[in-house]
C-alpha cells in the first residue's frame, strides 16, 4: 500500500540543516542551565486524561490529542462520550507533568528542586505559519524556594542562555500579580472583576490607553475607577527602571500595596542588574498580565526586538502544586520559546560555531575490496582526530555530486580510483 | 481535583541521576555518528494511522496507541470500528517514519543519505520489568548506497560508539538472508516454507540443534531435508571466523549460493577487522535470522556478555522503501538498543566522565538583599569558569541539608551568614 508522504496535519519533518541548529541550541541550554544547578528530568509524553482535564490548563485543555483505550477496555458499542473511549492524553505543556512528577518522586529529589525539562508537547490548535501542533518546550522550574532567590536565578540562567545563543538588546519585562491587584484595588475595581480588568489591560500594547479605556467602559465599569486606573498607567509611562517605577507606585498606592511586593521586585532588579552576563534590559511593565491564572507573584516575559511577540516567560505559582497534590509548595518557573528562537536563528542565517572539518572520500565503483580497507583506515584516523569523514561511492555525474557535497559544507573532497 | 501521582501504566518518570547518563550517552552517540557523516533528522511522534497499519510493521501493528479524531470529524454515535474514530497513531518504530520522511523530502537530501534518528516510540506491550511502553530508539540508516560500503560504515560507526561508551569484548554476529535461503534450498525445503523454517531456526540459541530438529519434524518437514539442514549447522560449529565459515558454506552449497552473497560477507569482515576502533569480535552466525521479514541481504546483531539478549541490530532492506513509495531505494540500517545500554550503565554504577566541579553557596535566611548581589556575582564568575554553582537558602536542619548535597555530588559547600 502506498504511504501518505506528508506528516500529519500541522506537524513537520525536521531536516538536517535545522536539526543541526536545534542540537546546538539544546546543548547550549543544557550546559548553561546545568551550570546554575538545574538537573534535567523527563516524564512520559502521555498523561492520564484526568490529570490533563482538571481546569489548571485553561484553554489548552480544549486542544488535547486524546489516546484511545485498548483491548477489552474499549467498548465502542456502548460509548456515549469521548471520556468513555479514551484513557490517556498527549501533554499540552510541561507544567502539569512537573507537578505530577514532583508529587510522585519528591522523596528522592533535592530540596529545593531545580528542574530542567526539554520535551515535545502537543496541541490540536488550528495550524498556521510557524506554529505547529507538536513543538518543543523548554522549562526551568525551582520548587521549594519561597524567596526571590528563585526569580533571580531563573532570570539570570535564562538570560545567560539567550545571550550565549548570540541574542543582544532584548528585554526582560517584569511585573507582580500583587502590584496588578493593588492598582486595580486602588482604582476602586471590586476583587471579582479583576480577571475581566486584566484581560482588557493585557491588550494595552495593541490598543493603547484609549482602547483599554473604551473596553473597560463597554464592560460597564465605573468611569471614576477607569480614570483613576488609567492615570496610574499614564503617570508611570517612561518609568521603565524597576526601582523608579515600583517606588512611584508604592508611594501612590499606599496601603493597597504590600511593602513586601514592592521590595520583592526592587531586590530582584538590583541583583540582576549587578550580576547579569547577557546584554539586556530589565524593564518594569505594570501592564504585563501573563495569561495563566495560576501565577501568584512575580511574572516576567522575554521581548525580542527581532520578534513581535514574547519569546518566553514565566513567574511564581505558589498555589498550583498544592491544588494537584494537597500540599502547597512554593514554585517559580521560566519557559524559553524554543521554537521561536530556532525560527529567529534560521531566518538570520545562523551558522553553528565550532563545527569540525568535513571531508569526503569519493570511491570509484568496483574499487577492489582489498584496497577499500586502506581507504576506510584513513577515514578512521581522521575521525579519531575529530574530523567528519563521509565515505561514499562516486556517482556517474561526479561533477554534480561534488557541487552538492560542497554546498552541504564539505570543504575537502578526496578521490580514489581503481587504476591507482 | 487531586492528581494521579503515577505515570500512565507502563511508562516511567526519569530522575536526574538517570537523565545525566542518558544525556551523556546521547551526546557520545551524536558526536560519533556525526564524525561518520550521519546527519540527525526528526519526524513527528504521530503518523497517519494508514501509514502505521500497512503490514510492514509486523506484530508491532497490534500495539499501536491510537489517537482519537477531534471536533466534527469524530462521530461517536455512528462509529462501528476503531478505524471510524481514530486518524493518527503513535509511531512504534523509526523505520516507517524514515521511509515516509525520505519520500517526502528526498529532493532536499544528499544521495546517499545517512540519517541519524533518536526518538521515542510507543508500544502498548504488556508492561514488564525493564520494558516500557515509551522508550527511546536510536537508528542510523544509509539510503541510496547499494554496495557493502553501507554495511561497513554502519557497523564501524555503531561499534565505535559502543566502544566509546566503555563496552569491550562484545560481539557483532553477522549473517546474510541469501545464505539463510541457500542453506534451506540446498537442504530441499521449498521456498514457501522458508519463513516457517527460519522461525524455528531462530530458536537455536535456546533449544539447540535437537530442539530445532524436533520442531521441524513436528511441523511436518521431510526427515531427509531436516538431516541435511542440521548437518550443515553441525559442520559449521566453531567456524565463527567469517571468512572461514562463509568459504566452507560457499563450497558446500555450490550453485545454491550466489558468489556475490558469499563475497559480500567476506569483504565486510575483512574491512571491519582491519579498521575497527572498538574491541569486539565480528562473528559469522548462520543461525541468525532477525525477525523482520523486510530484510533482503546482510543482517547483524550486537551481543553483549553482560546482557543475555541482543543489544541492537539491523540489516539491509532494499525492497522496503519501494513498497511505501513505488521506487526501490537500496537501504541498510543499524539500531542501538538505547534503553538496554542505559540499563547496563546504571547497573554497573557508571560515572559520567568529565563532570564539572560542583559547588553550593548556602545563604542564611533573611540575608540582606544588598549583599545577595555580591554572592550571586561570585557564583556567576565560577559559572563562567565552567563550574556548576547551586545557590540555595540554608535550611533549618543545615547538617541534613549538607549531607544530602554531598550525596548529590557537590564537593564544596560555602556558607554565607547575615552577621558577616
Amino acid at each position: 500500500m502506498a504511504l501518505a508522504k506528508k506528516p500529519v496535519n500541522g506537524m513537520k519533518d525536521i531536516l538536517p540543516e535545522e536539526m543541526q541548529i536545534r542540537d546546538y541550541v539544546m546543548n547550549v541550554i543544557k550546559d548553561t542551565y546545568r551550570s546554575f544547578g538545574f538537573t534535567p528530568i523527563e516524564t512520559p509524553c502521555m498523561e492520564n486524561i484526568g490529570n490533563l482535564s482538571n481546569k489548571q490548563g485553561g484553554e489548552n485543555e480544549k486542544l488535547i490529542f486524546k489516546v484511545l483505550k485498548r483491548g477489552e477496555k474499549l467498548k465502542l458499542e456502548t460509548a456515549q462520550t469521548e471520556n468513555d473511549v479514551v484513557d490517556y492524553g498527549m501533554r499540552y505543556d510541561l507544567t502539569v507533568p512537573l507537578a505530577r512528577f514532583y508529587s510522585n518522586n519528591s522523596n528522592n529529589l533535592p530540596a529545593p528542586f531545580k528542574a530542567l525539562q526539554m520535551g515535545n508537547v502537543w496541541r490540536a490548535d488550528r495550524p498556521q505559519r510557524g506554529r505547529y501542533r507538536q513543538f518543543m518546550q523548554c522549562d526551568i522550574d525551582i520548587l521549594g524556594e519561597p524567596s526571590n532567590l528563585a526569580e533571580i536565578e531563573l532570570i539570570l540562567a535564562t538570560t545567560t542562555t539567550i545571550g550565549r545563543l548570540g541574542f543582544k538588546n532584548f528585554q526582560i519585562r517584569i511585573n507582580e500579580r500583587r502590584i496588578l491587584k493593588a492598582m486595580a484595588a486602588y482604582s476602586g475595581f471590586s476583587e471579582d472583576s479583576y480577571d475581566t480588568v486584566f484581560i482588557i489591560l493585557d491588550k494595552m500594547d495593541k490598543i493603547g490607553l484609549n482602547g483599554v479605556a473604551e473596553e473597560l467602559e463597554k464592560s460597564g465599569f465605573e468611569k471614576a475607577s477607569i480614570e483613576k486606573y488609567l492615570e496610574l498607567f499614564q503617570n508611570i509611562q517612561g518609568k521603565e527602571d524597576v526601582a523608579e517605577g515600583v517606588s512611584y507606585l508604592a508611594e501612590k498606592l499606599g496601603n493597597f500595596l504590600e511593602k513586601d511586593a514592592a521590595d520583592n521586585l526592587k531586590e530582584i532588579a538590583a541583583c540582576i542588574n549587578d550580576t547579569k552576563e547577557a546584554e539586556f534590559d530589565l524593564v518594569f511593565d505594570p501592564t504585563l498580565v501573563r495569561g495563566m491564572s495560576y501565577y501568584t507573584g512575580t511574572i516576567f516575559e522575554i521581548a525580542m526586538p527581532e520578534f513581535g511577540g514574547s519569546c518566553g516567560g514565566g513567574g511564581r505559582y505558589d498555589k498550583m502544586i498544592g491544588k494537584f497534590t494537597g500540599n502547597d509548595v512554593p514554585a517559580c518557573g521560566f519557559s524559553i520559546g524554543f521554537e521561536r528562537i530556532i525560527l529567529l536563528l534560521l531566518e538570520s542565517g545562523f551558522q553553528v560555531p565550532g563545527q569540525s572539518e568535513r571531508i569526503v572520500y569519493l570511491i570509484e565503483k568496483n574499487y577492489p575490496g582489498e584496497k577499500l580497507a586502506q581507504v576506510i583506515a584513513q577515514a578512521q584516523e581522521q575521525r579519531k582526530a575529530g574530523k567528519q569523514v563521509l565515505v561514499a561511492r562516486m556517482n556517474k555525474n561526479k561533477k554534480f555530486q561534488k557541487e552538492k557535497l560542497t554546498a552541504e559544507g564539505y570543504t575537502e573532497i578526496k578521490e580514489f580510483f581503481n587504476r591507482e
